[in-house]
């Protein structure tokens, strides 16, 4: 039978701890790789197969399904009335190419069970509560393989506009608007209102929470991160007879930037600032040509703003001099910064009261990656709350958290939720 | 009407140059780009359109083709008789992406028509020659889609196995046993037994000619290369929040090894050494994950192997450090040394005799590039002839050579020919 049948649509009686397992196990199967992740890029079939399974799950379970122009999947339970303000919780089910199967995936999985939790309750004391609820899933969070990352929720949020994240292109040149007309999730619903809070449960990706030896968190800040995909331009010519010195040649001046952008790192306290170069693509790429062209996307983070824009201006003077001494030229062809900031602290005395409840200390620590709730932090009160990666790993099939702490943030984010929707 | 239409197949009674210059330019429509060259990787439907205009032109002149198990083409014309020695000429049709519109083609064409030539002299005088004559055009020689370059070539001399060619994969998968098939040249037929002498004329691939105000060189000896394919492994890993310290970041270790690859250069008296890194292959490439694989084709060429020797053992030794620093491991996944070698000075004497004749003094001079000449010089008497490049380009829609040069070396060729054939 496959994921979404009959038998797991139905929320029924089950303990949530068990729920939670059976749908996140569902999701897990959706284009699962050898060692165990997942592969589900933005748009592709395996998307396609978790996207329909969320809906069915929401529609057999008496939600109101919306998709709006950037595929955003939002369920709602009207658990107050047409007029009341929306709490909402979710996050995404897109995935990093060969990922692991928790991030993202577990936060939808876990508010799903929570908020069927929450109406259960609600039903069985016949009582109304002072919000509605929603469960969502953001289009395009990972930004593998469309930028920039956090698509979905950015439209949201009204920070990029709709149309614009539709002409996003993937390498291959497909946009944002085919794949998702292409999996039949480019929507036309009008999407729910702003919600009064946001809260968003999602693995560390880090190891801070394991070092400490807790087992729940939650993010206060931001990092920022200052995103640049600068493209190289060199000349094409034959490896074999072209002399050394006429060569202009795109990728060893693309390595010579690579070696600097991670020895901005040594510049800097440790710890301060984390950069990367994550892709390059090379043209033509042929192992008898000279490179004529390289594209590199740059990420340099840092949780003060400061530090960050001087570690872009001492690698901006060092790709001039790569540039000079290779004989090739740089253009920055995007040039974007996050600033860092700062969630909720309403939300974030909410998350440690519950995790007390819990008996549980809450850590409070900064997140260094991008997420759907960063998004909206700037319209509603908005939080992520965290549980342990094991080792800190992410972003790899390797990723895992122990199921009673993936149990754990549940509990907490269905305690969290109670309180708001009931306040 | 399209390229290789009736107008084209005959060549008539028109000026050699002419002729030339006619099927030089039918081939050049042939998979062309906006900027002049030509884009006809092994395989492709370009690459089957120009085979079969070749083909096409071969059995319109009333030659035998045989198209054997790796594609190669060749056009046999009986002019001695069924058991004479044989004398062949040609080169190849594949391109490298988006390259020039000469590299290969240029020697297919002028071939045919000084064939062509020679036949009809024949025919006029009456007279049977020494030697049969053939045309070829060898599979995959850029090995850009492919590798190895010269696939064809090294088959038909038996340095490879054609099977273990067949099995050859590109970046996709695919190997060039379905990429033959699925152009339609896949053959079966016996290829001509190895010639008496194989004469091959290119464009240069330099500058020297050009430099030295020469209109005609032939190659004496090739350089020697070092091809090693490194697979360098990390681990993936979330580019924000992941510490730096803990990172196995493969694109950073293949940057400082794209580096070193570059800086072997210094080391050695100028002009001694030719290195090169022309294509990378990252895994997974996404913006946001740390690098987990790298994989780099490099090359190490130089007219003398201890040269080549001493080079790849400090590179051997700047790796192993460079995978200590990162936290990452290399494997070395090809390891293939070609060694320099000489051309046949009968065929070099031959050749300066020739040019003398024309009013030209031969340019003697090293080949740094591969060719299929080399691969057929350890089995019979071979030589490579060149016209100059302009600028030097190569490998690039920017090459070019003066049209006048383009028929010297044809003319050359020709009477090159006509002495081994008649002699």
């Amino acid at each position: 039978m496959p994921p979404g049948g009959p038998h797991l649509l139905r929320h029924d009686e089950m303990h949530p701890h068990a729920a939670l397992h059976r749908l996140l196990h569902a999701m897990s199967l959706i284009g699962r790789t050898p060692e165990g992740g997942v592969h589900r890029p933005e748009g592709s079939e395996a998307n396609r197969e978790i996207r329909q399974l969320l809906v069915n799950w929401l529609n057999a379970n008496d939600y109101t399904v919306r998709i709006d122009a950037v595929g955003n999947i939002f369920g709602i339970a009207e658990t107050a009335g047409p007029n009341a303000p929306l709490i909402m919780t979710g996050s995404h089910v897109d995935s990093q190419p060969y990922g692991g199967r928790l991030d993202g995936a577990y936060g939808v999985a876990a508010s799903c069970i929570a908020v069927e939790t929450l109406r259960n309750e609600l039903a069985s004391a016949g009582a109304e509560a002072r919000c509605n609820l929603c469960i969502v899933a953001w289009t395009n969070e990972e930004g593998a393989r469309f930028q920039p990352s956090t698509l979905g929720s950015s439209v949201y949020a009204g920070l990029i506009d709709a149309e614009w994240a539709l002409q996003r292109r993937d390498v291959d040149g497909t946009t944002v608007r085919e794949a998702l007309t292409s999996i039949g999730f480019l929507g036309k619903d009008v999407p729910p209102p702003m919600p009064e809070a946001f809260v968003e449960l999602h693995v560390e990706c880090g190891s801070t929470l394991e070092a400490s030896n807790r087992r729940i968190g939650s993010f206060v800040g931001w990092w920022g991160v200052h995103k640049i995909d600068l493209k190289i331009v060199g000349a094409a010519a034959h490896t074999g007879p072209t002399p050394m010195r006429e060569r202009r040649d795109a990728l060893y001046a693309a390595s010579l930037i690579i070696a600097e952008v991670r020895h901005l790192v040594d510049q800097f306290e440790e710890g301060r600032i984390h950069t990367s170069v994550g892709q390059i693509e090379v043209i033509p790429n042929s192992p008898n040509v000279v490179p004529a062209q390289a594209e590199l996307r740059i990420e340099i983070r840092s949780g003060q703003l400061e530090v960050i824009r001087e570690a872009v201006e001492r690698l901006r003077q060092a790709v001039d001099k790569i540039c000079i001494k290779t004989g090739t030229t740089a253009q920055t062809i995007r040039d974007e910064l996050r600033e860092p900031g700062r969630f909720s602290s309403r939300l974030i005395g909410l998350a440690q009261d519950t995790a007390s409840e819990h008996g549980e200390d809450l850590l409070l620590l900064e997140t260094i990656c991008g997420h759907d709730a960063i998004r909206l932090a700037q319209h509603c009160d908005a939080i992520v709350t965290v549980v342990p990666s094991i080792e800190g790993i992410c972003h790899s099939p390797f990723e895992n958290t122990n199921p009673e702490d993936l149990e754990l943030g549940m509990d907490l984010l269905t305690s969290m939720l109670r309180r708001l929707v009931v306040a």
